[in-house]
């Protein structure tokens, strides 16, 4: 078919073909439209999409057959919703401008120092949704291997920062925490910031879901109050109880790293730069002061040495400290996962378990959360140095604790009950021995294959640890399941990889 | 939905979706499907499809809506001819593998020397469809920025080779010829296969379609002659005829290279081991063991400097020399197009104006083509050195060029015409005085517009070149269009940029 129509530029209408591409944005156009061949757009192009007053840059895919009507122009669904699009609303389309920052990213790329203005650029650009994934990438790479320095680093946090919404709070002193890489069942934030907060400090936490994990703080705090918190009532909440346990996504903090962090993840490339600009602008942009760091150093953990973590450590204080933020990092054990539970709710119960304290409370989460508030207690001048330990053991045991989160519960709309599953599984000990080895990766990996985190009640109850002696047939862990289905899965996975659990079996 | 079947791994039927995703293999899943909820899959994760004993690594895309029903799996273009696929046939899905050789290309971010082995596991999984489209970005900014040293290009160039097919020739001497970045109407190809074969050497040309330009020499050739040639065919004329003028397509030499090359292209970077390994990589497979590079020098050429130029010659030559292959490099001036037309069949008929010895013939095209041919008759031993022009001036002049040709196109399948366009629009200097510049790349842009390549006959006739004097209202060029709607959007691109002929007026 060739294009017959003279009129160039016609609006095609927008159609919703529900695909999603995750968050790279894509046009779909019919390969024989006379405006795809007229402006002779290949597949791959960038193309500018207009409509009623906003616009996108998106990525051409070219539809062969029926999907698309003849002047139809299909989106996906991170291009429909970035454009706020309604069903055949009138649409242009263009060819892109070309994105000026990629000559600093080439600039980059042959060794050379890249200015404020050149990462400021490249922030923009990013943050506007202008480059594809595979700009994304060589960004990403050409600023991996220590080729950031100092100056740059700083320059890119900033300009993150710049690039995305800044709260502020009317206090001199904002405490904030947050754990760098995940380790299954770490979940100590809502703890910490119930403890802290009792003690005065003001500490409005903003949480982010899973990304890849079978749970983030958000998706856990989401099984126990609500947390999708408007800016006016976060702010109404933080002035009450002094703190908060928000999701942080109703906010658009840094947005940049968001966009970063999903190539980061498929291309499994570490660049430190990068993590520390993701990190502190994350912070920064939430307004806060003081930032106490969780890094869990372990084989399968982010930082996967105590080299690595110590270099982090110092990078991050130093960053910090140039944009006025007071940074203090902690390298813990990350070579097991914290807590019994792992999944939303699970890791609710872990939680509720330790504020109540329970005698079953899990030790570990108990013992780290305190450490990590004691730290926060002493950086906040709280508790004299060397004291935040045992003012955060004291605020626990003495109930203040579970006081202030249930407030903050209450200030956030109500504490529920956090839902359980259905369907269980216990995985058991096929010799016995003692336990050397946990599998963080797998471990992830079975309890979302189990649901987790879309349905809250899945997950799995760890009932082990690194150098317990077990049994043959002790029940090592228990799969939650909300549907046979998924149930059987997991367990079958399992069944596949009885390595999640090692054991060194004792001479037979 | 929540699935609640419970036998896991369950066939879905494959449905062509019609989607040109261009290369990246897609593969489309229904969110609510069982085996997409129960594998945990998200968006974008890299999945494993397999069906009737072969497999291809494709990148999800999650589908919302209708597009799929219930136990369908839809494919985009791509995926689907790499399976062979037919409509309905079952397949099952699973997470690939992880794509070991990533970490040869961190360890290369990091600055560590890859090694033949890395480089060749590297090249593996490239040619095998493992990396998408993000990995391959990685790829190539890694070795970017002169981050491939001489061994590594030499051991990146045979890896390449060996990813691929290999053709072999029954003779010692196989000449080749190949110009390394776009100039647009540089069709010089077939005239010195042509004059080369006239002298009894061995030149057996493959080449390709366009990418990004205008026309390809395959597209014009088509014009002319059968350029499909199945190896068998490619054979027999060569051994009649010492020479051949076919498609490379249909024989896959240097795969990998296709797949780069596609990257490379939307990052726009230029990697000079990359491309080093790309040009000589084919000409190896190829089975050429005397190769001509013809480097279009100039600021909207792909070799921008002199100096650049300097660099690659030296480095093609030492690496095609550590590869036994003789190389020599041809610094050209490409500041302006070549020839008169543009466009696959306007091409074509400059090249048969220069084998016919027109009075009207392009002249730079004669003089270019028959000092390349004349370079590459002294690196045959057809001319004595410094003899090759007379040599190769007296072919064409003598009609032997002419019978050469004549005697392929015949072998190959008989001589066509080429089209002709019915739309035509000319385009005239808006003011008087002498042309100081000509926009390679508005040149390619409008051609393209007006449907070149795929409307044969479309593309642009060029009347002037720098440093021409013209007068007000003077011809400029002339577009070309085989319908009324093509002509119209590319008259529309050039009047909105007339500075793609740029005139330093006369003093008015």
């Amino acid at each position: 078919m060739k294009p017959t129509d003279d009129r160039p530029q016609k609006a095609l209408r927008l159609k919703r073909l529900g695909i999603d591409t995750y968050q790279e944005p894509i046009v779909y156009l019919r390969r024989e439209s006379p405006v795809c061949r007229a402006e002779g757009f290949d597949s791959q192009a960038r193309l500018r999409v207009a409509t009623n007053g906003q616009s996108i840059v998106a990525t051409l895919n070219i539809v062969d057959n029926g999907l698309l009507s003849p002047g139809e122009m299909g989106l996906s669904n991170i291009a429909w919703d970035l454009l706020s699009a309604k069903h055949h609303q009138p649409a242009t389309i263009s060819y892109a401008k070309p994105i000026d920052s990629l000559s600093n990213v080439r600039s980059k790329i042959y060794g050379n120092e890249l200015s404020e203005k050149d990462l400021n650029a490249i922030v923009q650009d990013i943050t506007s949704g202008r480059y594809a994934d595979v700009h994304l990438a060589a960004f990403i790479t050409a600023c991996s291997g220590y080729k950031l320095n100092l100056a740059e680093i700083i320059a890119l946090t900033k300009a993150m920062v710049n690039a995305g919404e800044t709260l502020s709070w009317p206090v001199n002193q904002v405490m904030d925490k947050h754990c760098v890489g995940g380790l299954p069942g770490n979940r100590t934030s809502p703890i910490i910031v119930a403890i802290v907060a009792a003690n005065g400090l003001v500490i409005p936490k903003t949480s982010s879901r899973a990304i890849t994990s079978p749970s983030g703080t958000a998706d856990t705090m989401e099984t126990l109050m609500p947390v999708a918190l408007k800016l006016e009532k976060m702010r109404q909440v933080v002035e009450q109880e002094g703190a908060c346990l928000a999701w942080g996504g109703a906010v658009k903090l840094s947005p940049a790293d968001d966009i970063l962090i999903r190539v980061e993840r498929v291309l499994d490339i570490d660049s430190e730069g990068q993590l520390i600009a993701s990190v502190l602008s994350k912070k920064l942009a939430a307004g806060s002061s003081h930032v106490l760091l969780d890094l869990p150093v372990g084989a399968t953990a982010k930082v996967r040495s105590q080299e690595f973590g110590e270099d982090l450590s110092e990078l991050l204080k130093q960053v910090g400290g140039a944009l006025g933020l007071t940074v203090r990092t902690c390298l813990t054990d990350g070579s097991q996962p914290i807590g019994a539970g792992i999944g939303p709710a699970l890791e609710a119960f872990d939680v509720l378990a330790v504020l109540q304290n329970h005698q079953q409370a899990p030790k570990d989460l108990t013992e780290r959360s305190l450490s990590l508030a004691g730290q926060l207690l002493e950086m906040g001048n709280a508790a004299k140095i060397g004291q935040g330990f045992k003012l955060a053991q004291k605020t626990l045991q003495s109930g203040a604790a579970w006081k202030k989160f249930q407030a903050i519960a209450e200030a956030q709309g109500g504490l529920f009950e956090p839902p359980k599953a259905k369907y269980h599984y216990q995985f058991c000990a096929s010799g016995y021995g003692r336990i050397c080895h946990i599998n963080n990766r797998l471990i992830s990996r079975t309890a979302k294959l189990a649901g987790a985190p879309d349905a809250k009640a899945a997950g799995i109850s760890l009932h082990c640890h690194v150098n317990d002696l077990v049994e043959t047939n002790q029940p090592l862990l228990t799969l939650h399941a909300e549907t046979p289905g998924e149930l059987k899965y997991a367990q079958q996975f399992l069944d596949n990889h009885r390595d999640i659990v090692v054991i060194e079996e004792a001479n037979v």
